[in-house]
């Protein structure tokens, strides 16, 4: 196990009806906000109202940024950073999945910077501090809701770009599964998969003697297992979305990396499909994840990938055999969720495949599980094109 | 699952060295430190020396309580109330176990109350504020490092009482797995059945549909079965040391227990047990727990003890089998750490039985999964004195 440091200053409030503690976890920062939401969903569903009314029972001031998009991007952040800015904002409120509270937490970094925020992802400024940000979240998927990670894309560059900071972590989140009643079952699918690929990318590990992590890994995975198929099928299933939705937020909260070196190779690649084709995220997970674990299997890595088969799967077998019949098992529940299974079902063109696969590897070798090279990250995309 | 609020406020530096974090830590709140400690196993093994050695580098006056014993006196929070009044204390550092942080806690929310600390345990008074406490852990056990509780001993009275408020919630806790090397076994395994009592008191619950707090609190027994036996053995391997210090801390820092109801009931006779006869908690834990399984298993309780026979122990059978070989299961591995296994074998006096039963219910029945009223609790208590 290495050494760490953690802490997790997000406020949960979790729960049906846990909205009625919005106006008191604003209050406590400010009654000027800047309210971020998406395409309008909030709005068919009575949650924009709900929060409008919440804003005028306790004085509470805002303005808005509205349209963010699912692969949110700079140009939404740049006018939200400006509103701010002008209306002398004490608080950047999300209001829907990772996308959106992504984007708040960049206004909320961009508000007190003199330059363009694009900077943050260039490396040409660090982000220090921030507005404080809070969250109501409508999907289960990214963590966002709890981390210090944001990830927006440039169309003009055609770059989707990631950045940290702890001055970013929400500090509180309003979870209320019943807002995911509402979320369509192949979004459901992919928002369950995002959670196993972000638990894959700590859980797979060349560090040694991290039992505990590795157990709570495996209770994630468990859980997204067992209620993505439920959720699937029963939309309003609020055991399903409850446990999904903390699945989420546990998932990159920091818990399961601490102690670790994590991999994030697969995320790596996919974040260059999605820059591309605006791909939802978790349907690329889905199709590059099994090509990935059938890539870096090698005697090294076969003893995790069997404790993996082992403990997730309850197979048996001998170490190599018991290894990639986990990862077929992976394969298999990923396919029962219906979602397309090769880079060619969702559009990609097999001629951009080497563009991407230059890209993903522009800043050095992927991954630490096992490190993927240009060639290795091309065969991995190849192998999901055809799928 | 239930509605929950969760905050985990604590800074966690975990691992090697990581006392040179102690002086920026403490800064953030002062340079006047209360600092508590026990028996002088600190003095003995050279971290009460570095600790003054970085109060020095960094300018940090301090005074001291020292002889915190292990079940902690109301009569060395006096001590320390009154000390930090006195001198103007910033925070109260606890450099111990379970014991000393509970203790410093106490002693942090004495220093702004006027009256006697102990009417924060008889009701008479309510914690709303209190001191920072840090804390430097050197055994793990409690997980008072990372949470809100603390127990106290009345010697007047015969009475040992918890409390719990926020305000108490260590502001940072450093945890070195190295300090815990020089714990000896029988202590060593005394931690870890107290932590697994943590993890029983919360897993085993009323409460439906809590998948993922259930496979988390599997994770964490299973790191102490998997480990506990090692840490005996080979007093300095660091990864059991570290697996098992982060699962004390996890274990009942708010994670499983939220979106429950818990049970508590094995705790609330053992705390009967030790204000009696000064029995260290986790022995006291190791001898009941058995017990009160076998008592609190029937029909309605038997799926939750077999879903744990099967998930900790990899057992298979029929139910009430499965849930009987899991309750077995767990008394061997309890009676495999070379604890005592009877209330007789540790000087417990069979004519006090029933008192402790009757102070135990004094509040009304004790537990959630199988409500204990006076004769349940005085049946589990001669139970575990024949053994």
């Amino acid at each position: 196990m290495l050494n760490f440091n953690l802490h997790f200053p997000t406020r949960i409030c979790f729960g049906r009806g846990k909205i009625e503690e919005l106006g008191r976890e604003i209050s406590r920062y400010g009654n000027k906000v800047l309210l971020v939401y998406g395409q309008g969903s909030i709005k068919r569903n009575g949650l924009y109202e709900q929060v409008l009314q919440i804003f005028r029972d306790n004085s509470i001031a805002h303005v808005e940024v509205s349209g963010v998009q699912a692969n949110p991007r700079i140009s939404s952040v740049r006018q939200g950073a400006e509103l701010c800015k002008k209306n002398d904002i004490h608080l950047v409120l999300a209001v829907g999945g990772g996308s959106t509270i992504d984007c708040a937490k960049i206004i909320a970094a961009g508000a007190g910077y003199e330059g363009d925020p694009w900077d943050f992802f260039t490396g040409r400024a660090r982000i220090s501090h921030a507005l404080p940000v809070g969250a109501v979240l409508t999907l289960a998927a990214t963590g966002s809701e709890m981390n210090s990670n944001a990830v927006i894309s440039n169309d003009e560059t055609a770059q989707k770009l990631g950045t940290a900071s702890s001055a970013l972590i929400p500090r509180f989140s309003i979870l209320d599964p019943e807002y995911t009643f509402s979320v369509p079952p192949a979004q459901t699918a992919a928002g369950t998969i995002d959670i196993m690929s972000h638990v894959f990318e700590q859980y797979f590990s060349p560090t040694p003697d991290t039992f505990i992590q590795d157990r709570l890994a495996e209770a994630m995975l468990k859980t997204c297992i067992h209620y993505g198929p439920i959720a699937m099928a029963e939309p309003d299933n609020y055991e399903a979305r409850a446990n999904l939705m903390w699945a989420g937020s546990l998932a990159l909260n920091g818990l399961l990396k601490a102690g670790k070196h994590t991999d994030w190779a697969t995320h790596g690649i996919e974040h260059e499909i999605s820059a591309l084709y605006d791909v939802t995220h978790g349907l690329g997970l889905a199709i590059l994840t099994p090509h990935w674990m059938r890539y870096v299997l090698d005697s090294r890595t076969a003893p995790q990938l069997a404790e993996y088969a082992r403990n997730v799967w309850n197979l048996e077998g001998e170490e190599m055999a018991l290894a990639r019949a986990g990862i077929e098992k992976t394969a298999e529940f990923f396919k029962s969720l219906n979602l397309a299974t090769s880079l060619s079902a969702i559009g990609v063109e097999e001629n951009r495949l080497a563009e991407m696969a230059v890209k993903a590897t522009s800043g050095g070798a992927l991954g630490s599980f096992k490190k993927l090279e240009y060639q290795d990250v091309l065969n991995i995309l190849q192998a999901a094109y055809a799928g």
